[in-house]
């Protein structure tokens, strides 16, 4: 039987999944490979703490390098993770003749087109189903059976510790901060969450399904990315009133040649099925012409969702060498030289509906002002929440729109905040009200 | 730029809808794929009726044979449906060397091995995205990204037409008649219904899942299937109570090598996510050891969304073909000589919880009666509801087991349905509690 050699950059968490996967399912992934995976060399700097893996002698070595120059290895393993040494190995892989399966979101959301390139240019491919909703075989069903579609949408709750705060904060009513907390304690969040918190993580996976599902390359700094931090328990109360849930949600979209490209809160109504992912859970949902709405879900990240997102990938490569393929399919589903650049567009040219809260000084003739700002810029109110009074003391009045520009929004907005009678800065929500 | 040439039998609703897909996306299908795909060729009976799309001269002609033959074509796409022709057909096409791409479930369940084995020795393939989940990219991600699992359970919702009326029935408390002759009117069932509302349709899809999940041969007859005729609005009503919903489901699992395939009405808490999909919409729901539980749901049925899958298939083997591939990767995952035939457990031999409703003359001393007998076959009662009495009438006693065993439910309800106090026949339904 023909055996596929592979090698393994970083020896971590997700790596040692992907080693116990290898090991567990070597006998089965043969019977549907007609090959046999040979995990044949793993590089990390740390050969010494104890994994809970048992490896053959010789496996793990701490020198990157003799994995990329080994003219055994077919295929490389990149799970370092990070913007470097990751990107100088993945290159020197390709130029090695090597295959490579990454789930480095970050890497290949800034630096993809180069590397996409350089493994073109070698005739190797790059595949990188973990990068994105960890398990959730996505990418592939993007580049593979719902390849004929044309899409108009993409959009997912991609960051399992965002959906983790949000699911709480919604079910128990409690307040971001003790909640982050508590992710950090069960091991949800990382020490420092600004990466997922602040939506940057999201961003990075979305870049990634722009590109696959409209054949264009994403400059990542265009993509408008605000996190979950300013979303409070008082917020979320009053979407639960209106029949909405507030989602950190990725949304890409191509309308008329432009791609809408945004990761922010959003507020997304009870009947929808994103509205049903809880917890640590991810989804993304597809719109094609022809395929209707598709919506995929499962375990976003962990060792094991995310070693068989690899170990998929390793899977199609290996069988795309043992079937003789002179060429392979490319990474992002359109051959690389018809992969343009799609302007983005700016967020204040953005058009939807919003949630608006406003924080009061509660006196008579406050809501007035606010309407007659709103009227004058063109946005009309469709329905309004305002709390009994509490006399001098300081209330919100929610407000969903209709639709409206964000331009108009947050010139409003800021036309309001100045007024005497507002205490705090307004805060708005957008609303998406087609993704059913 | 490399020519792909397909060849369609059957130009029907899904055959027009496949003519469109082609028509409308060639271009984009030609940036992804780097090669053209070209209709060339269509066969059906009916030449005359105007499918409102446009064909080139001598396109559509009334005879399969000379598509079978046509040397230039490469991938023969089969939307005849039922056994025969369809299975003579599609045999014909692989000994002539053609790749052939199916949404023919039935013939599939039942011919799939037969056909199987042909196609491998004739060095070609048969993909049949489109006969499992309408447009849902299930087979392709079971075969391609989740391949490095081992799968333990499969179970989904994968007939349209049973979903829509328990939906009906759920939402609006209607009957089971009145809904379906709605569904009729709508064209959501067909005139002759059966092979849907009786579960058969489901069976065949399962089948298919259960193949590609465990490597197994299914002898179709051994699968368990029963429809969703005798489910009442009153059984809706008392799952609601008891926070459950009355689904249509397809199972399959694997347990100690023995094989579970089932298509029964089942009652699943209202928090699962298949409880969600509602409407024509079909989901499925994989557990891997690696991936855990994924979900994939989207429209089941229809003429846009099965061309979807159709084309997709399409696409695959164009890329192979295209990429010079020696040999194909297998239809079901796993190489044809390693898929073996593990023994079907019997439905007698299946344990679950239970749903119990009998119907009861009301007086007293009956509750006292049932159990005894329950508590003789050793089943134990979770819980209970009994109407208020309406005395001298009939009513409904209903319960939930705890965890039984088939046989001793069909042995006890035996027993229990020959008292005098029993009005009619006792139903059952099977209960799921660990698709999470």
């Amino acid at each position: 039987m023909k055996e596929i050699k592979v090698g393994l950059l970083g020896f971590g968490t997700i790596g040692t999944g992907v080693v116990r996967m290898f090991q567990q399912n070597t006998e089965l992934i043969s019977q549907r490979l007609g090959a046999k995976l040979v995990l044949a060399s793993i590089a990390d700097l740390d050969v010494t703490t104890d994994r809970g893996v048992v490896l053959d002698e010789g496996v793990l070595i701490n020198d990157a390098n003799s994995v990329l120059t080994n003219p055994d290895i077919d295929i490389v393993i990149e799970l370092i993770g990070g913007y470097e040494p990751a990107r100088t190995f993945v290159i020197k892989a390709l130029e090695h003749g090597k295959h490579v399966v990454t789930a480095n979101k970050a890497l290949m959301a800034i630096h993809g087109e180069e590397l996409l390139k350089i493994a073109d240019k070698n005739g190797v491919s790059i595949l990188l189903e973990a990068a994105v909703g960890g398990g959730i075989p996505v990418l592939a069903s993007i580049r593979e059976n719902l390849g004929g579609n044309e899409f108009s949408d993409v959009s997912g709750i991609l960051n399992g510790t965002c959906n983790y705060i949000l699911t709480r904060m919604t079910e128990e009513g409690e307040d971001f901060n003790a909640v982050l907390s508590d992710a950090q304690k069960l091991g949800y969040a990382e020490a420092d969450p600004t990466f997922d918190i602040e939506g940057i993580d999201t961003a990075h996976k979305l870049s990634i399904l722009i590109s696959m599902c409209f054949g264009t390359w994403v400059d990542f700094d265009k993509i408008y990315t605000e996190g979950i931090t300013r979303i409070t328990s008082l917020d979320i109360h009053y979407a639960r009133q209106f029949g909405y849930q507030i989602k950190l949600l990725a949304i890409g979209k191509k309308v008329d040649g432009v791609i809408e490209a945004r990761v922010h809160p959003t507020m997304i109504p009870d009947s929808y099925p994103l509205s049903d992912v809880k917890g640590v859970l991810n989804a993304v949902r597809l719109q094609g012409d022809f395929v209707g709405p598709v919506m995929l879900n499962g375990s976003g990240a962990g060792m094991d969702a995310t070693a068989s997102a690899v170990l998929g990938d390793v899977i199609s490569l290996s069988r795309s060498i043992t079937n003789g393929s002179q060429t392979m399919t490319p990474t992002l589903g359109y051959q690389t030289e018809k992969i343009i650049t799609l302007p983005i567009r700016e967020i204040t040219d953005i058009s939807c509906h919003y949630y608006i809260r406003f924080m009061v000084e509660d006196c008579p003739g406050v809501l007035a002002q606010i309407s007659t700002v709103l009227g004058e810029s063109n946005i009309s109110i469709r329905s309004m929440v305002q709390p009994e009074q509490q006399l001098g003391g300081c209330v919100p009045i929610v407000m969903l729109t209709h639709g409206a520009k964000e331009c108009d929004i947050q010139h409003a907005l800021d036309e309001i905040d100045a007024l005497d009678s507002i205490k705090e800065q307004s805060l708005f929500i957008r609303m998406e009200n087609d993704l059913a």
